[in-house]
């Protein structure tokens, strides 16, 4: 059995129900499964045989969740920006995505995942293609990962005919079905690019396995036209009549809702992954996310994709999405910064319908957390630990992470992953997508 | 005489009008001026006596400018946000800034110049109280400062009755006016706060000393109003009837305006500090920079005090500024990362009359510059600089500055200040800020 590890600092905030917050703080880890929380030196004290790993101006605190993301996208990352979003994606992205290839999936996913575990993501859920080249880098990187192949109706550069889709994603289902860090969701691209049958197949196979069936939805105005066009319907409602809105949907962007729709899906407790940056890039609007918060739904926040915020940086994405909604709304009292950080940590634990073991710092939830370094000059004074979290901190200020009880950065080296290695697959990279035209 | 320096890497991005990148590129400097830019074998064959700095994945480019901030606002950093605008200056920034002392605004100056030079910023302006502390902890941070008192109708907690005011404004004029690094402004604070009495005279007095004019100008639908009520005029309107715009006006934010007051600030060759996230922190607006650059004005771009924002981060300021307008216009195609850039580095400069010296890495200009260290899973793969830094890199990027030929900054060790000690600073600031009530 491995020694047991006690992560320390200055301030540990809990994120559990009561927000508890404790000074001279100490998460006591055995396995992968937090065993208490407390002071530093009452826990010290009465496990002398761990090891401790003490930061004294550190910010202790559970790692953060991003909901929605295309990790390999990182290879597409400032190929082409502020062009028209159709001239974007016709002319940039898919005809080099139908031809991308399992091994640059591969290489770039570990890049984006350095990138994530260097700024205090330990959960992330993501859709593409090459999807078990996506696992296989999350894997190796210990990162806790959603992940699934996306599927539509045209053929795959990875798998060809939607048949050989459907027998991918249940090997998936099976081969990761009791991974500790690995789940398996389904992932219907859009319903623009998906028919109703298949849509429909895929909520069975979400229900069968009790899958996330993670979905882009009502992400422009575009999106909404083109399935009133075809099914006389808002992508919602057009979901509704399939049967498909229910709890284990995981909704990314919803920014063109009317307000009965942010009913309906609260009603059918679907989860949104709201992903700020990457709508204001694409210039797709803002998602209603105050209206979905006071309707009771269950926010989280993504990053989408590194071809379109360009990063996986979840802080500068609660620093935009608190303010976004105060220019929006012109109300600089919504969207605080309490709300933001529980959207980027516990919001994001219920999306993945895993608020029972991450997303708070509590016994008996998995050790998933990061220290924060707090002695540096954007981060003083500290007067308000999440007033800084959302509004100044940054990727560079977390020191440590731990997920699932595993140290995979310790002062800023990533012990999971060999980084100068991945790093040295850029090349590989570059010259292939450049190669494409 | 020092040794010459030469800075060199493996982009450098020279932002002079051909807009000339140069791979594998080099500055050489003597003295506080660039003596030449070109190829790095060949400078330092050329120069085999200069000292060689040298980063393998560098990116080498001028320093930011940051036009308008309030560095010792850095005290109330997350003090208090998410609050109604008048609720959140009325009860916790104007009582506490009418207490404030030379001490704590040197201290709290000190953190903010450490912040700046961390990120990037090589030149700043700024306002404030008890200027003559923010000008010492510049002189003695190395950092190329604008600065001057803020001056408006009401008894100040530095100066005290107005008179002393101007009595302190000619002495700093005349104390500092051939500083290599500072240069002094006339600040009045806003027509809401400032008499027509107050703006004329002032406006003699950066005409009498060729000082740049800084002001807020149409902040919010507030400052309109009230302007209107009380002068039957806008803001902008209100300063050309007085005679006052011209191009030694340095106007910060200028959110609300119609399209005949962009032209006449455009026809008056007024200059534009854009203060992108201070504006939707506060819920101000967003300034019609589109219309602004399409008018032909110069914009630049400013933090604001770290109150509003809650930072000095140039690099987030950049990213967030790219990616509002594409959002409030709707259009992925305006404000383009080359437009934002631009408006951090040559904008600010000019927007701070001194186009002929920074902004550019360009022969006869001053040495202010900095290089970025590329080799980050971040800022992988490369295929745009420009792109990169502004929609993923950041602060901690930049590994070394020079400011005025001086390495300030090496391998993110601030050479100009000693930051530990500047940082055991916090606790008297802290302490002070929460004994006022």
């Amino acid at each position: 059995m491995s020694q047991n590890l006690i992560v320390s600092g200055q301030t540990l905030l809990t994120m559990d129900d009561e927000q508890q917050v404790i000074e001279n703080g100490a998460v006591l880890i055995e396995g992968d499964t937090i065993a208490a929380i407390g002071g530093r030196e009452e826990l010290t004290r009465r496990h002398p045989g761990a090891r401790v790993l003490h930061r004294e101006h550190g910010l202790v605190m559970p790692g953060l969740i991003n909901t929605h993301t295309h990790a390999a996208m990182t290879c597409f990352r400032g190929l082409a920006d502020d062009l028209p979003l159709m001239r974007w994606l016709e002319e940039t992205i898919f005809p080099r995505e139908a031809r991308l290839s399992d091994e640059i999936v591969y290489l770039s996913s570990l890049i984006g995942l350095c990138e994530m575990i260097r700024s205090g993501t330990t959960s992330f859920c993501d859709m593409y293609l090459f999807s078990e080249a996506v696992i296989r880098a999350t894997d190796q990187a210990g990162v806790r990962g959603w992940l699934g192949e996306v599927l539509y109706d045209f053929p795959s550069p990875c798998y060809g005919k939607l048949d050989n889709g459907f027998a991918l994603m249940e090997r998936l289902l099976a081969t990761w079905r009791d991974h500790p860090l690995i789940t398996i969701t389904v992932n219907p691209h859009a319903v623009y690019t998906c028919s109703p049958e298949l849509l429909s197949r895929l909520g069975r196979m979400a229900a069968d396995h009790d899958a996330l069936y993670h979905v882009h939805l009502s992400e422009t105005a575009d999106e909404v036209k083109t399935c009133r066009d075809r099914y006389g319907r808002t992508p919602v409602h057009h979901l509704e009549d399939l049967g498909l809105l229910g709890p284990r949907v995981l909704a990314a962007h919803c920014v063109v809702l009317d307000p009965e729709e942010i009913a309906l899906l609260a009603r059918h407790q679907v989860k949104i992954a709201h992903c700020p940056e990457s709508n204001m890039k694409l210039a797709s609007g803002t998602a209603p996310a105050v209206e979905m918060l006071a309707a009771g739904l269950c926010l989280s926040i993504g990053t989408d994709g590194p071809a379109s915020n360009n990063d996986h940086d979840l802080f500068g994405e609660m620093n935009t999405m608190a303010k976004v909604h105060k220019l929006t709304r012109m109300d600089p009292t919504v969207m605080s910064a309490d709300q933001v950080l529980w959207a980027a940590t516990r919001g994001g634990a219920e999306a993945l319908a895993a608020d029972r073991i991450i997303g708070s710092l509590e016994p008996g939830k998995k050790a998933d957390l990061i220290v924060l370094d707090l002695n540096a000059p954007h981060l003083v004074p500290l007067y308000n630990p999440v007033s800084h979290l959302v509004y100044a901190a940054r990727p560079d200020d977390v020191v440590h992470s731990v997920i699932n009880g595993r140290l995979v950065m310790e002062d800023r080296r990533i012990l999971s992953l060999d980084e100068e290695a991945v790093l040295a697959g850029v090349d590989e990279i570059k010259r292939f997508i450049l190669s494409l035209h």
